[in-house]
Protein backbone atom coordinates (compact mmCIF):
# COMPACT_ATOMS: atom_id res chain seq x y z
CA UNK A 1 0.00 0.00 0.00
CA UNK A 2 1.61 3.04 -1.10
CA UNK A 3 1.11 5.93 1.73
CA UNK A 4 -1.05 7.83 0.64
CA UNK A 5 -3.44 5.33 0.37
CA UNK A 6 -2.34 4.11 4.42
CA UNK A 7 -3.17 7.55 5.61
CA UNK A 8 -6.59 8.22 3.79
CA UNK A 9 -7.69 4.62 5.29
CA UNK A 10 -6.72 4.91 8.59
CA UNK A 11 -8.00 9.10 8.48
CA UNK A 12 -11.03 7.35 7.82
CA UNK A 13 -11.01 5.15 10.83
CA UNK A 14 -9.99 7.77 13.26
CA UNK A 15 -12.72 10.51 12.05
CA UNK A 16 -15.55 7.90 12.23
CA UNK A 17 -14.43 7.14 15.53
CA UNK A 18 -14.42 10.74 16.47
CA UNK A 19 -17.76 11.28 15.18
CA UNK A 20 -19.22 8.67 17.64
CA UNK A 21 -17.18 9.50 20.81
CA UNK A 22 -18.57 13.21 20.41
CA UNK A 23 -22.42 13.42 21.43
CA UNK A 24 -25.07 14.26 18.81
CA UNK A 25 -25.39 18.09 18.01
CA UNK A 26 -29.07 17.45 19.28
CA UNK A 27 -27.51 16.49 23.16
CA UNK A 28 -27.57 19.02 25.95
CA UNK A 29 -26.15 21.43 26.22
CA UNK A 30 -26.52 22.12 22.75
CA UNK A 31 -23.91 24.68 21.97
CA UNK A 32 -21.57 22.44 23.43
CA UNK A 33 -22.23 19.50 21.30
CA UNK A 34 -22.30 21.61 18.32
CA UNK A 35 -19.03 23.51 19.31
CA UNK A 36 -17.15 20.11 20.09
CA UNK A 37 -18.10 18.98 16.71
CA UNK A 38 -17.04 21.85 14.52
CA UNK A 39 -13.60 21.73 16.87
CA UNK A 40 -12.85 18.30 16.58
CA UNK A 41 -14.55 17.06 12.91
CA UNK A 42 -13.61 20.14 11.17
CA UNK A 43 -10.16 18.57 9.21
CA UNK A 44 -6.83 18.40 10.16
CA UNK A 45 -3.93 16.17 9.24
CA UNK A 46 -4.94 13.45 12.11
CA UNK A 47 -1.03 13.04 12.61
CA UNK A 48 -0.88 12.33 15.65
CA UNK A 49 -3.68 9.63 15.63
CA UNK A 50 -2.33 8.10 13.32
CA UNK A 51 1.10 8.06 14.76
CA UNK A 52 -0.46 6.12 17.50
CA UNK A 53 -2.20 3.28 15.26
CA UNK A 54 1.09 3.25 12.85
CA UNK A 55 3.48 2.42 15.91
CA UNK A 56 0.77 -0.22 17.27
CA UNK A 57 0.54 -1.67 14.07
CA UNK A 58 4.94 -1.99 13.78
CA UNK A 59 4.93 -3.41 17.06
CA UNK A 60 1.78 -6.01 16.84
CA UNK A 61 -0.45 -5.70 13.90
CA UNK A 62 -4.16 -5.41 14.91
CA UNK A 63 -4.38 -3.52 18.16
CA UNK A 64 -8.02 -2.26 18.96
CA UNK A 65 -7.13 -0.48 21.63
CA UNK A 66 -5.20 1.97 19.42
CA UNK A 67 -8.08 3.75 18.15
CA UNK A 68 -9.77 4.97 21.36
CA UNK A 69 -5.74 6.04 22.47
CA UNK A 70 -5.50 7.76 18.87
CA UNK A 71 -8.71 9.48 19.48
CA UNK A 72 -7.90 11.34 22.94
CA UNK A 73 -4.79 12.33 21.61
CA UNK A 74 -6.34 14.19 18.63
CA UNK A 75 -8.92 15.30 20.82
CA UNK A 76 -5.91 17.05 23.22
CA UNK A 77 -4.54 18.05 20.29
CA UNK A 78 -7.94 19.61 19.33
CA UNK A 79 -8.03 21.28 23.18
CA UNK A 80 -4.35 22.87 22.97
CA UNK A 81 -5.50 24.21 19.39
CA UNK A 82 -8.38 26.21 20.74
CA UNK A 83 -7.04 26.93 23.71
CA UNK A 84 -3.89 28.56 21.40
CA UNK A 85 -6.05 30.19 19.13
CA UNK A 86 -8.25 32.43 22.02
CA UNK A 87 -7.30 36.34 21.87
CA UNK A 88 -5.68 35.94 25.41
CA UNK A 89 -2.85 33.82 24.03
CA UNK A 90 -2.23 33.67 20.27
CA UNK A 91 -5.20 35.74 18.97
CA UNK A 92 -5.85 33.25 16.10
CA UNK A 93 -8.54 33.77 13.26
CA UNK A 94 -8.55 31.48 11.30
CA UNK A 95 -7.64 27.61 11.71
CA UNK A 96 -7.71 25.07 8.84
CA UNK A 97 -8.87 27.35 6.70
CA UNK A 98 -11.60 28.15 8.72
CA UNK A 99 -12.81 30.88 11.45
CA UNK A 100 -11.41 29.74 14.51
CA UNK A 101 -13.45 28.40 17.39
CA UNK A 102 -14.43 31.50 19.30
CA UNK A 103 -14.67 33.75 16.20
CA UNK A 104 -17.94 31.93 16.07
CA UNK A 105 -19.05 30.41 19.43
CA UNK A 106 -17.14 33.22 21.76
CA UNK A 107 -14.48 32.77 23.80
CA UNK A 108 -16.10 31.54 27.06
CA UNK A 109 -17.71 28.48 25.37
CA UNK A 110 -14.16 28.20 23.71
CA UNK A 111 -12.76 28.14 26.76
CA UNK A 112 -15.27 25.48 28.24
CA UNK A 113 -15.09 23.44 25.06
CA UNK A 114 -11.18 23.06 25.32
CA UNK A 115 -12.12 21.89 29.05
CA UNK A 116 -14.72 19.58 27.53
CA UNK A 117 -12.02 17.74 25.25
CA UNK A 118 -9.22 17.06 27.46
CA UNK A 119 -12.00 15.42 30.03
CA UNK A 120 -13.28 13.63 27.01
CA UNK A 121 -9.53 12.43 26.37
CA UNK A 122 -9.33 10.95 29.43
CA UNK A 123 -12.36 8.97 29.37
CA UNK A 124 -11.12 7.60 26.28
CA UNK A 125 -7.79 6.74 28.13
CA UNK A 126 -9.53 5.10 30.67
CA UNK A 127 -11.22 2.66 27.81
CA UNK A 128 -7.46 1.48 26.69
CA UNK A 129 -7.10 0.30 30.20
CA UNK A 130 -3.40 1.34 30.16
CA UNK A 131 -2.68 3.35 33.57
CA UNK A 132 1.23 3.36 32.19
CA UNK A 133 -0.03 5.29 28.81
CA UNK A 134 -2.99 7.08 30.47
CA UNK A 135 -0.13 8.43 32.42
CA UNK A 136 2.61 9.32 30.46
CA UNK A 137 0.22 11.75 27.82
CA UNK A 138 -0.79 13.46 31.19
CA UNK A 139 2.44 14.40 31.56
CA UNK A 140 3.24 14.93 27.92
CA UNK A 141 0.13 17.68 27.83
CA UNK A 142 0.93 18.85 31.22
CA UNK A 143 3.22 21.58 33.13
CA UNK A 144 6.63 19.60 31.41
CA UNK A 145 4.73 19.08 28.20
CA UNK A 146 3.13 20.92 26.19
CA UNK A 147 1.41 23.85 28.21
CA UNK A 148 4.92 24.54 29.94
CA UNK A 149 6.13 24.50 26.08
CA UNK A 150 3.14 27.16 25.54
CA UNK A 151 3.92 29.47 28.67
CA UNK A 152 7.41 29.52 27.26
CA UNK A 153 6.61 30.05 23.75
CA UNK A 154 4.25 33.18 25.30
CA UNK A 155 6.83 33.98 27.76
CA UNK A 156 9.65 34.40 24.82
CA UNK A 157 7.47 36.63 22.42
CA UNK A 158 9.29 39.67 21.45
CA UNK A 159 12.45 38.54 23.48
CA UNK A 160 16.11 37.70 22.28
CA UNK A 161 16.08 33.90 23.46
CA UNK A 162 19.01 31.81 22.62
CA UNK A 163 18.99 28.26 20.80
CA UNK A 164 18.67 26.28 23.91
CA UNK A 165 15.58 27.93 24.92
CA UNK A 166 13.91 27.57 21.44
CA UNK A 167 14.67 23.56 21.58
CA UNK A 168 12.78 23.94 24.77
CA UNK A 169 9.93 25.96 23.82
CA UNK A 170 10.15 23.36 20.67
CA UNK A 171 10.30 20.19 22.61
CA UNK A 172 7.42 21.12 24.94
CA UNK A 173 4.97 22.61 22.77
CA UNK A 174 4.77 20.51 19.89
CA UNK A 175 7.52 17.32 20.05
CA UNK A 176 6.13 15.95 23.93
CA UNK A 177 2.64 14.79 22.55
CA UNK A 178 4.01 13.74 18.83
CA UNK A 179 6.54 11.45 21.08
CA UNK A 180 3.51 10.13 23.61
CA UNK A 181 1.80 9.69 20.49
CA UNK A 182 4.46 6.96 19.47
CA UNK A 183 4.87 5.65 22.55
CA UNK A 184 1.48 5.19 23.15
CA UNK A 185 0.87 3.00 20.30
CA UNK A 186 4.21 1.13 21.06
CA UNK A 187 3.03 0.44 24.67
CA UNK A 188 -0.85 -0.62 23.21
CA UNK A 189 0.80 -2.90 20.84
CA UNK A 190 3.00 -4.45 23.42
CA UNK A 191 6.79 -3.45 22.59
CA UNK A 192 9.49 -4.94 24.79
CA UNK A 193 12.31 -2.19 26.53
CA UNK A 194 14.39 -1.80 23.40
CA UNK A 195 12.01 -1.71 20.99
CA UNK A 196 10.14 1.14 23.31
CA UNK A 197 13.36 3.29 23.18
CA UNK A 198 14.22 2.61 19.72
CA UNK A 199 10.24 4.51 18.88
CA UNK A 200 10.42 7.03 21.08
CA UNK A 201 13.80 8.34 20.06
CA UNK A 202 11.88 8.58 16.30
CA UNK A 203 9.31 10.18 18.21
CA UNK A 204 11.25 12.48 19.52
CA UNK A 205 13.04 13.32 16.30
CA UNK A 206 9.96 14.03 14.24
CA UNK A 207 8.30 15.74 16.79
CA UNK A 208 10.83 17.76 16.88
CA UNK A 209 11.22 18.30 13.19
CA UNK A 210 7.72 18.53 12.37
CA UNK A 211 7.78 21.90 14.38
CA UNK A 212 10.84 23.36 12.79
CA UNK A 213 9.02 22.41 9.51
CA UNK A 214 5.70 24.29 11.05
CA UNK A 215 8.05 27.74 11.71
CA UNK A 216 9.32 27.22 7.62
CA UNK A 217 5.80 27.05 6.76
CA UNK A 218 4.73 30.18 8.65
CA UNK A 219 7.62 32.00 6.92
CA UNK A 220 7.37 30.71 2.86
CA UNK A 221 3.75 28.03 2.88
CA UNK A 222 0.83 28.85 1.14
CA UNK A 223 -2.54 30.01 3.40
CA UNK A 224 -4.51 27.79 1.28
CA UNK A 225 -2.29 24.98 2.90
CA UNK A 226 -1.57 25.75 5.63
CA UNK A 227 -4.79 27.21 6.66
CA UNK A 228 -3.69 29.86 8.58
CA UNK A 229 -2.26 33.29 7.80
CA UNK A 230 1.01 33.15 6.58
CA UNK A 231 3.88 35.28 8.19
CA UNK A 232 1.65 35.20 11.74
CA UNK A 233 4.65 34.16 13.66
CA UNK A 234 6.89 37.27 12.99
CA UNK A 235 4.00 39.76 13.37
CA UNK A 236 3.83 38.61 16.56
CA UNK A 237 7.62 37.99 17.08
CA UNK A 238 7.16 34.44 17.83
CA UNK A 239 10.77 32.64 18.64
CA UNK A 240 11.31 30.12 15.71
CA UNK A 241 13.85 28.25 14.33
CA UNK A 242 13.69 30.58 10.79
CA UNK A 243 13.94 33.77 12.91
CA UNK A 244 16.84 32.35 15.26
CA UNK A 245 18.67 30.17 12.62
CA UNK A 246 17.74 31.80 9.97
CA UNK A 247 16.01 29.66 6.62
CA UNK A 248 18.32 27.65 5.71
CA UNK A 249 19.74 26.51 8.92
CA UNK A 250 16.05 25.28 9.40
CA UNK A 251 15.65 23.22 6.53
CA UNK A 252 19.06 22.26 7.04
CA UNK A 253 17.71 20.95 10.59
CA UNK A 254 14.80 19.46 9.59
CA UNK A 255 16.46 17.17 7.02
CA UNK A 256 19.02 16.17 9.46
CA UNK A 257 16.12 15.47 11.89
CA UNK A 258 14.04 13.09 9.89
CA UNK A 259 17.19 11.26 8.63
CA UNK A 260 18.44 10.73 12.08
CA UNK A 261 14.45 9.43 12.82
CA UNK A 262 14.59 7.25 9.65
CA UNK A 263 17.83 5.78 10.74
CA UNK A 264 17.15 4.75 14.31
CA UNK A 265 14.19 2.57 12.84
CA UNK A 266 16.85 0.78 10.86
CA UNK A 267 16.94 -2.36 13.23
CA UNK A 268 13.07 -2.64 13.12
CA UNK A 269 10.91 -5.02 11.00
CA UNK A 270 7.60 -3.40 9.27
CA UNK A 271 9.46 0.39 9.66
CA UNK A 272 8.71 1.16 6.04
CA UNK A 273 5.35 3.00 6.92
CA UNK A 274 7.20 5.29 9.73
CA UNK A 275 10.06 5.74 8.13
CA UNK A 276 7.33 7.32 4.98
CA UNK A 277 5.64 9.42 6.93
CA UNK A 278 8.72 11.04 8.21
CA UNK A 279 9.64 11.77 4.68
CA UNK A 280 6.03 12.82 4.23
CA UNK A 281 6.22 15.61 7.33
CA UNK A 282 9.07 16.66 5.51
CA UNK A 283 7.96 16.61 2.00
CA UNK A 284 5.41 19.59 3.48
CA UNK A 285 8.52 22.19 2.60
CA UNK A 286 9.84 20.63 -0.67
CA UNK B 1 -13.38 14.11 67.95
CA UNK B 2 -15.41 16.74 67.35
CA UNK B 3 -15.96 18.32 63.40
CA UNK B 4 -13.63 20.76 63.19
CA UNK B 5 -10.43 19.28 64.84
CA UNK B 6 -11.06 16.46 61.80
CA UNK B 7 -11.43 19.03 59.20
CA UNK B 8 -8.89 20.96 60.40
CA UNK B 9 -6.49 17.66 60.47
CA UNK B 10 -7.20 16.67 57.28
CA UNK B 11 -6.81 20.01 55.55
CA UNK B 12 -3.53 20.05 56.61
CA UNK B 13 -2.86 16.66 55.42
CA UNK B 14 -4.28 17.31 51.62
CA UNK B 15 -2.16 21.25 52.13
CA UNK B 16 1.06 19.20 52.47
CA UNK B 17 0.15 17.18 49.67
CA UNK B 18 -1.32 19.64 47.36
CA UNK B 19 2.07 21.38 48.11
CA UNK B 20 4.66 18.36 47.34
CA UNK B 21 2.55 17.75 44.12
CA UNK B 22 2.82 20.89 42.50
CA UNK B 23 6.53 21.78 41.64
CA UNK B 24 8.34 24.80 43.28
CA UNK B 25 7.92 28.56 42.66
CA UNK B 26 11.62 27.68 40.82
CA UNK B 27 11.04 25.21 38.39
CA UNK B 28 10.74 26.58 34.92
CA UNK B 29 8.18 27.83 33.42
CA UNK B 30 8.10 29.74 36.66
CA UNK B 31 5.76 31.50 36.09
CA UNK B 32 3.63 28.73 35.32
CA UNK B 33 4.99 27.01 38.88
CA UNK B 34 4.12 30.28 40.76
CA UNK B 35 0.29 30.72 38.89
CA UNK B 36 -0.29 27.34 39.82
CA UNK B 37 0.84 27.44 43.81
CA UNK B 38 -1.06 30.52 43.91
CA UNK B 39 -4.31 29.20 42.16
CA UNK B 40 -3.83 25.89 44.64
CA UNK B 41 -2.28 27.22 48.04
CA UNK B 42 -4.69 30.51 48.83
CA UNK B 43 -6.88 28.82 51.48
CA UNK B 44 -10.41 27.02 50.41
CA UNK B 45 -12.18 24.67 52.69
CA UNK B 46 -10.93 21.73 50.93
CA UNK B 47 -14.29 20.00 51.13
CA UNK B 48 -14.39 18.04 48.29
CA UNK B 49 -10.90 16.36 49.22
CA UNK B 50 -12.33 15.60 52.67
CA UNK B 51 -15.65 14.02 51.34
CA UNK B 52 -12.86 11.79 49.48
CA UNK B 53 -11.03 11.53 52.80
CA UNK B 54 -14.23 10.67 55.04
CA UNK B 55 -16.01 8.42 52.77
CA UNK B 56 -12.46 6.42 52.21
CA UNK B 57 -12.44 5.83 55.87
CA UNK B 58 -16.07 5.01 56.35
CA UNK B 59 -16.11 2.12 54.12
CA UNK B 60 -12.38 0.95 54.91
CA UNK B 61 -10.65 3.17 57.79
CA UNK B 62 -6.99 4.30 56.52
CA UNK B 63 -6.87 4.31 52.62
CA UNK B 64 -3.37 5.60 51.38
CA UNK B 65 -4.64 5.65 47.92
CA UNK B 66 -6.93 8.47 48.83
CA UNK B 67 -4.84 11.35 49.38
CA UNK B 68 -3.52 11.29 45.39
CA UNK B 69 -7.23 10.83 44.45
CA UNK B 70 -8.17 14.00 47.20
CA UNK B 71 -5.47 16.43 45.55
CA UNK B 72 -6.48 15.60 42.13
CA UNK B 73 -10.38 16.46 42.95
CA UNK B 74 -9.17 19.50 44.66
CA UNK B 75 -6.76 20.55 41.32
CA UNK B 76 -10.00 20.00 39.34
CA UNK B 77 -11.76 22.16 41.63
CA UNK B 78 -8.96 24.56 41.29
CA UNK B 79 -9.23 24.58 37.56
CA UNK B 80 -12.90 25.31 37.81
CA UNK B 81 -12.65 28.15 39.78
CA UNK B 82 -9.56 29.73 37.65
CA UNK B 83 -11.55 29.34 34.29
CA UNK B 84 -14.52 30.25 35.65
CA UNK B 85 -13.49 33.24 36.90
CA UNK B 86 -12.41 34.38 33.45
CA UNK B 87 -13.33 37.78 32.08
CA UNK B 88 -15.35 36.00 29.23
CA UNK B 89 -17.04 33.85 31.46
CA UNK B 90 -17.99 35.35 35.45
CA UNK B 91 -15.65 37.69 35.40
CA UNK B 92 -15.00 37.97 38.73
CA UNK B 93 -12.14 40.08 40.77
CA UNK B 94 -12.06 38.37 43.93
CA UNK B 95 -11.68 34.74 44.75
CA UNK B 96 -11.51 33.52 48.74
CA UNK B 97 -10.49 36.74 49.57
CA UNK B 98 -7.87 37.71 46.88
CA UNK B 99 -7.49 39.04 43.22
CA UNK B 100 -8.50 35.94 40.94
CA UNK B 101 -5.29 34.63 39.12
CA UNK B 102 -5.70 36.18 36.17
CA UNK B 103 -5.59 39.61 37.65
CA UNK B 104 -2.64 38.82 38.92
CA UNK B 105 -0.54 36.69 35.85
CA UNK B 106 -3.07 37.70 32.79
CA UNK B 107 -5.55 35.32 31.21
CA UNK B 108 -3.75 33.61 28.94
CA UNK B 109 -1.37 32.61 31.52
CA UNK B 110 -4.78 31.71 33.60
CA UNK B 111 -5.94 29.27 31.00
CA UNK B 112 -2.97 27.66 30.67
CA UNK B 113 -2.97 27.68 34.18
CA UNK B 114 -5.99 25.77 34.58
CA UNK B 115 -5.44 23.07 31.97
CA UNK B 116 -2.12 22.03 33.71
CA UNK B 117 -4.15 21.44 36.72
CA UNK B 118 -6.60 19.17 34.87
CA UNK B 119 -3.42 17.59 33.35
CA UNK B 120 -1.79 17.41 36.84
CA UNK B 121 -4.90 16.00 38.37
CA UNK B 122 -5.29 12.78 36.23
CA UNK B 123 -1.64 12.40 36.60
CA UNK B 124 -2.67 11.74 40.38
CA UNK B 125 -5.55 9.98 39.34
CA UNK B 126 -3.68 7.62 37.76
CA UNK B 127 -1.19 6.95 39.97
CA UNK B 128 -4.37 5.59 42.48
CA UNK B 129 -4.01 2.50 40.11
CA UNK B 130 -7.92 2.49 39.57
CA UNK B 131 -9.78 3.34 36.41
CA UNK B 132 -12.93 3.16 37.40
CA UNK B 133 -12.44 6.38 39.60
CA UNK B 134 -10.42 7.63 37.04
CA UNK B 135 -12.94 6.96 34.41
CA UNK B 136 -16.13 8.24 36.76
CA UNK B 137 -14.50 11.61 37.80
CA UNK B 138 -13.43 12.30 34.23
CA UNK B 139 -17.67 12.39 33.21
CA UNK B 140 -18.10 14.24 36.47
CA UNK B 141 -16.29 17.11 35.24
CA UNK B 142 -16.90 16.77 31.39
CA UNK B 143 -19.48 17.87 28.87
CA UNK B 144 -22.95 15.62 30.88
CA UNK B 145 -20.86 17.20 34.49
CA UNK B 146 -19.15 20.07 35.55
CA UNK B 147 -17.91 21.99 32.89
CA UNK B 148 -21.57 20.74 31.05
CA UNK B 149 -23.15 22.65 33.55
CA UNK B 150 -21.38 25.69 33.54
CA UNK B 151 -22.33 26.03 29.91
CA UNK B 152 -26.00 25.63 30.51
CA UNK B 153 -25.39 28.05 33.57
CA UNK B 154 -23.92 30.88 30.78
CA UNK B 155 -26.73 29.98 28.66
CA UNK B 156 -29.56 31.03 31.73
CA UNK B 157 -28.04 34.09 32.19
CA UNK B 158 -30.31 36.89 32.04
CA UNK B 159 -33.21 34.33 30.70
CA UNK B 160 -36.55 33.09 32.44
CA UNK B 161 -35.81 29.53 33.31
CA UNK B 162 -38.00 26.53 34.95
CA UNK B 163 -37.28 24.87 37.94
CA UNK B 164 -35.89 21.69 36.43
CA UNK B 165 -33.80 23.71 34.09
CA UNK B 166 -31.74 25.22 37.28
CA UNK B 167 -31.82 21.69 39.17
CA UNK B 168 -30.27 20.48 35.35
CA UNK B 169 -27.51 23.17 35.98
CA UNK B 170 -26.99 22.67 39.82
CA UNK B 171 -26.88 18.39 39.36
CA UNK B 172 -23.93 19.73 36.96
CA UNK B 173 -22.07 22.42 37.84
CA UNK B 174 -21.85 21.30 41.44
CA UNK B 175 -23.10 18.24 42.66
CA UNK B 176 -21.83 15.82 39.87
CA UNK B 177 -18.11 16.48 41.29
CA UNK B 178 -19.29 16.03 45.46
CA UNK B 179 -21.00 13.52 44.61
CA UNK B 180 -17.63 12.04 42.23
CA UNK B 181 -15.76 12.95 45.42
CA UNK B 182 -17.63 10.19 47.85
CA UNK B 183 -17.87 7.89 45.11
CA UNK B 184 -14.13 7.97 44.68
CA UNK B 185 -13.45 7.75 48.13
CA UNK B 186 -16.26 4.73 48.93
CA UNK B 187 -14.88 3.18 45.33
CA UNK B 188 -10.98 3.43 46.85
CA UNK B 189 -11.88 1.75 50.17
CA UNK B 190 -13.57 -0.91 48.71
CA UNK B 191 -17.21 -0.10 49.42
CA UNK B 192 -19.30 -3.25 48.09
CA UNK B 193 -22.36 -2.21 45.37
CA UNK B 194 -25.29 -1.40 48.12
CA UNK B 195 -22.56 0.73 50.41
CA UNK B 196 -21.87 2.52 47.25
CA UNK B 197 -25.20 3.32 46.24
CA UNK B 198 -25.86 4.47 49.84
CA UNK B 199 -23.13 6.64 49.80
CA UNK B 200 -23.55 8.00 46.51
CA UNK B 201 -26.96 9.07 47.10
CA UNK B 202 -25.55 11.06 50.54
CA UNK B 203 -22.93 12.62 47.54
CA UNK B 204 -25.79 13.73 45.33
CA UNK B 205 -28.05 15.62 48.10
CA UNK B 206 -24.92 17.18 49.48
CA UNK B 207 -24.18 18.62 46.63
CA UNK B 208 -27.28 19.95 45.82
CA UNK B 209 -27.52 21.65 48.82
CA UNK B 210 -24.46 22.98 48.41
CA UNK B 211 -25.22 24.55 45.28
CA UNK B 212 -28.23 26.26 47.08
CA UNK B 213 -26.63 27.18 50.18
CA UNK B 214 -24.12 28.86 48.43
CA UNK B 215 -26.02 30.74 46.36
CA UNK B 216 -28.52 31.95 49.36
CA UNK B 217 -24.98 33.23 50.54
CA UNK B 218 -24.58 35.31 47.78
CA UNK B 219 -27.14 37.29 48.88
CA UNK B 220 -27.11 37.38 52.44
CA UNK B 221 -23.37 36.08 52.86
CA UNK B 222 -20.57 38.49 54.15
CA UNK B 223 -17.90 39.51 51.77
CA UNK B 224 -14.83 38.70 54.54
CA UNK B 225 -16.93 34.89 55.00
CA UNK B 226 -17.72 33.77 51.62
CA UNK B 227 -14.36 35.72 49.88
CA UNK B 228 -16.31 37.29 46.93
CA UNK B 229 -18.61 39.93 46.33
CA UNK B 230 -22.08 39.39 47.62
CA UNK B 231 -25.14 40.08 45.20
CA UNK B 232 -22.70 39.44 42.32
CA UNK B 233 -24.71 36.60 40.83
CA UNK B 234 -27.77 39.03 40.79
CA UNK B 235 -25.55 41.83 39.03
CA UNK B 236 -24.80 39.00 36.56
CA UNK B 237 -28.44 38.00 36.28
CA UNK B 238 -27.75 34.27 37.25
CA UNK B 239 -30.32 31.66 37.59
CA UNK B 240 -30.22 30.42 40.86
CA UNK B 241 -32.53 29.04 43.74
CA UNK B 242 -33.48 32.28 45.57
CA UNK B 243 -34.35 34.07 42.53
CA UNK B 244 -36.45 31.27 41.00
CA UNK B 245 -38.21 29.96 44.26
CA UNK B 246 -37.42 33.15 46.47
CA UNK B 247 -35.31 32.99 49.69
CA UNK B 248 -37.72 31.13 52.18
CA UNK B 249 -38.40 28.07 49.94
CA UNK B 250 -33.94 27.78 48.71
CA UNK B 251 -33.07 27.32 52.65
CA UNK B 252 -36.22 24.94 53.02
CA UNK B 253 -35.29 22.91 50.09
CA UNK B 254 -31.71 23.08 51.63
CA UNK B 255 -32.63 21.80 54.87
CA UNK B 256 -34.78 18.88 53.39
CA UNK B 257 -32.13 17.68 51.23
CA UNK B 258 -29.59 17.47 54.31
CA UNK B 259 -31.93 15.89 56.48
CA UNK B 260 -32.33 13.48 53.92
CA UNK B 261 -28.31 13.00 52.89
CA UNK B 262 -27.99 12.32 56.60
CA UNK B 263 -30.99 9.87 56.46
CA UNK B 264 -29.98 7.81 53.92
CA UNK B 265 -26.37 7.19 55.98
CA UNK B 266 -29.05 6.01 59.26
CA UNK B 267 -27.78 2.28 58.07
CA UNK B 268 -24.11 2.44 57.71
CA UNK B 269 -21.54 2.46 60.87
CA UNK B 270 -19.11 5.07 60.93
CA UNK B 271 -21.57 7.28 59.54
CA UNK B 272 -21.18 10.13 62.38
CA UNK B 273 -18.21 11.84 60.28
CA UNK B 274 -20.53 12.26 57.24
CA UNK B 275 -23.56 13.64 58.72
CA UNK B 276 -21.65 16.56 60.85
CA UNK B 277 -20.42 17.33 57.66
CA UNK B 278 -23.69 17.50 56.13
CA UNK B 279 -24.93 19.73 59.15
CA UNK B 280 -21.63 21.33 58.94
CA UNK B 281 -22.35 22.76 54.90
CA UNK B 282 -25.97 24.04 56.61
CA UNK B 283 -24.73 26.06 58.92
CA UNK B 284 -22.91 28.20 56.91
CA UNK B 285 -26.13 29.87 56.26
CA UNK B 286 -27.51 29.84 59.91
Amino acid sequence: MNLEKYLDSKRKIIEKALGNYLQAPSQKPQVLSRALRYAVLGGGKRLRPILVIAAAEQVNGNTPKAVPAACAIELLHAFSLIHDDLPCIDNDDLRRGRPTLHKIYGEGIAVLAGDALMALAFELLAQTGNLQVLSEVAQAIGRQGMIGGQIADLEAEGKKIKLSQLEFIHKNKTAALIKASIRAGAILGGADSQKLKILSNYGEKIGLAFQIIDDILNVEGQEEKIGKKVGSDNLKKKATYPKIVGLVNSKIMAQKLTREAKASLKNLPNGKILQELADYLLSRIK
